[in-house]
């Protein structure tokens, strides 16, 4: 069970717009030379976070897409959803069911132990990503990288 | 990301192994007839599960599988990693190596912070896998399921 790579790329493109200065906006073409990945591919990633509201997208010579909220009001969980979707991570198909020795064939009321137990590590992982948000990352980018990287990046970005 | 379904079976199967008798086996034809999937994909996942160390299987007439160790040193975790394997649930593959504006190319030393907090998430998805033993598991279905209807269960299963 592995995250596609489009993860990545949206959660990378994602960052760069939260450090966007006011108004700017980066081009599809200098996201995806900004990170090695094929622009087509990108493009997907990119549509499927516009979609879910949490960047905004323009056509044209100086169009490109920048944040739709507020780097705090938008966490790694929306990030990742918008790409992989909401569906639970463990599919119950209710196998107990199948039990030979049911006599009415009637289904448990209660939800299967193992798929409660499966469940909640599920929502174990989507609380720790629901809990960071982009100016988090923000925040650490701005420790772990030094000052002049991050400035000469984004003059290239801009600059596309 | 969905997990396999080889997953939701090899965990019940893995539950019916908890509550055999000392000494009893179950054979993969009851296993698959008792929740009602195909014998030859259920045997991958059986498989699975031996590899692992986790239960052991004979041949024959009088052949099957029983837990390899007890119940309460078998968790939630150990089936999954059987089945899908141990592999973080986010792949980095250090795309801000390819950032243009890195004079020398030289990689950072330290993970990338969005790595980093991807890692973290799927670490808490494992620590609530980690955290639930089958004799867990069997505590609660005893609770959950009517006791003539598990000692049946039992019965049908060593019949077969």
């Amino acid at each position: 069970m592995i995250l596609k790579n489009q993860v990545e790329w949206a959660l990378h493109c994602c960052a760069v717009m939260a450090a966007l200065p006011e108004g700017k906006r980066v081009s599809t073409k200098a996201l995806s030379q900004f990170h090695g990945v094929p622009k087509e591919y990108l493009s997907k990633a990119l549509q499927a976070v516009s979609q879910a509201g949490l960047v905004e997208g323009t056509l044209g010579p100086k169009g490109g897409y920048r944040l739709a909220r507020n780097a705090a009001d938008i966490s790694f969980l929306d990030i990742v959803e918008a790409v992989e979707g909401r569906r639970n991570t463990f599919n119950c198909t209710e196998i107990r069911g199948n039990n030979p020795c049911l006599e009415d064939q009637q289904k448990p009321a209660k939800p299967c132990a193992i798929a409660r137990i499966m469940w909640q590590a599920d929502e174990a992982w989507r609380d720790k990503l629901r809990a960071v948000s982009l100016l988090d990352l923000q925040d650490t980018l701005v420790r772990d990288v030094p000052a002049d990287q991050l400035q000469k990046s984004a003059d290239w970005l801009l600059s596309q």
